[in-house]
């Protein structure tokens, strides 16, 4: 009873008075203040509306995820007018992926708004760079797109990013050992594994690289990303260590 | 020589007078008639600037890819206040994947703008949909977000998509057969191969799936998600007509 009373609240009642916390962290005293209280539940600790639909930050997140999206090629557009849009998604990857936002959102003091439940979040380890990406939904929604922009270029592209550093940070192993196979003429496949068991929801992604049909590294993880860059990451060691 | 003043003109002169047939496609003037040009430049009919990098719409693509998702994405968390993101998600990748983008941008007549050479343009499918892209990460610099969010919804959301009927086209064949393996608690697995051979630099994909271990259907494409989709078609066609 007392969460669907909060849910209510949340989604219906006027906005409270300006949080001096949230004030400081976003600049401004916002104007529909439920939206912005909804960014920062994440889904560990949900609430139900009364037709029975759960609330929590992930549909703010899918709106947040766009804009940010949209803001950084935008920011990377103009920055490198000559490069190819080759690079710039490989950039802006950088800028976006799930670790570097978790941390960015710490270093901003997002994760202390945050609502989570403990006991129901065992496997959930990127709460903060979520609710970030909730946040700039809840942003645009409450003050348009050109506020959500200027938000993430002031907060995090012109003080937390520098756009050199992340130029020489290799994080696409993969990219890297194709270009290798292809210098040396050799033959290069991925074989990635996807297994849904019969009682368990997620997947588990397997990815093996084979070059010229010898196995040469192997990777696991919760997506087929982080499998093949663990597997490309073990055969980009052991191909620069020779 | 001609190829370089072409290039200089399209990047540094001012636009020139308004094309009627571009004002009758935007509803507008264009400030910057210069951006329009690039944006129908496809990479078969590229330019070379002064210090030598490519000219084409593919930049402006990359950037008006990214506005168009942050558009679609606000449209639909409006649209459907109660559905989750998954749902979000689905929708958006149906009513922007590249077949549908290319009959929305031959529909509102996009095609004939195009600058492609034939001769160099035997691979590429989508340059409709491409230029589509582009035109409205065009209409982004000229104008803004809030112009470019215009466009989208008048000329291709609230006129060319029917989202009911939208949500009735099966076009994830891959989630369906995932759902109905759990369904039968039968374990479920993808096999996907990515080969890149020493010569060319396109990759090959092709993916199987297995259930219970036993090989239930195969597909091929120029990505995974295609292969893996023409897989899942495959078994999905097979379990419904039993």
């Amino acid at each position: 009873m007392a969460k669907i009373f909060l849910a209510l609240k949340l989604l219906f009642l006027p906005g409270k008075k300006c949080n001096k916390k949230l004030i400081k962290l976003l600049g401004y005293c916002p104007r529909k203040q439920a939206i912005y209280d909804l960014a920062f539940i994440h889904s560990s600790a949900s609430l139900l509306s009364p037709d029975k639909s759960v609330i929590n930050n992930e549909r703010l997140e899918f709106l947040g995820d766009a804009v940010l999206d949209a803001v950084v090629a935008e920011y990377l557009f103009s920055n490198y007018p000559n490069k190819d849009e080759g690079f710039l998604s490989m950039m802006r990857s950088k800028i976006v992926k799930r670790k570097h936002l978790n941390l960015l959102a710490i270093k901003i003091g997002i994760d202390k708004f945050i609502v989570a439940n403990a006991l129901n979040n065992s496997g959930s380890k990127h709460v903060s760079g979520n609710a970030f990406e909730a946040l700039i939904g809840a942003i645009y929604l409450d003050k348009g797109y050109k506020k959500a922009k200027k938000f993430i270029i002031h907060k995090v592209l012109n003080t937390q990013i520098n756009l050199e550093e992340l130029e020489n940070t290799e994080t696409d192993f993969k990219s890297r050992i194709i270009e290798w196979a292809q210098k040396n003429r050799s033959e290069i496949s991925f074989e990635n594994q996807e297994e849904y068991s019969a009682s368990d929801h997620s997947a588990l992604f397997v990815s093996r690289i084979m070059v010229e049909n010898q196995l040469m590294g192997s990777g696991k993880g919760s997506s087929k990303k982080e499998a093949e860059q663990n597997a490309a990451e073990q055969v980009y060691n052991s191909i620069s260590s020779h």
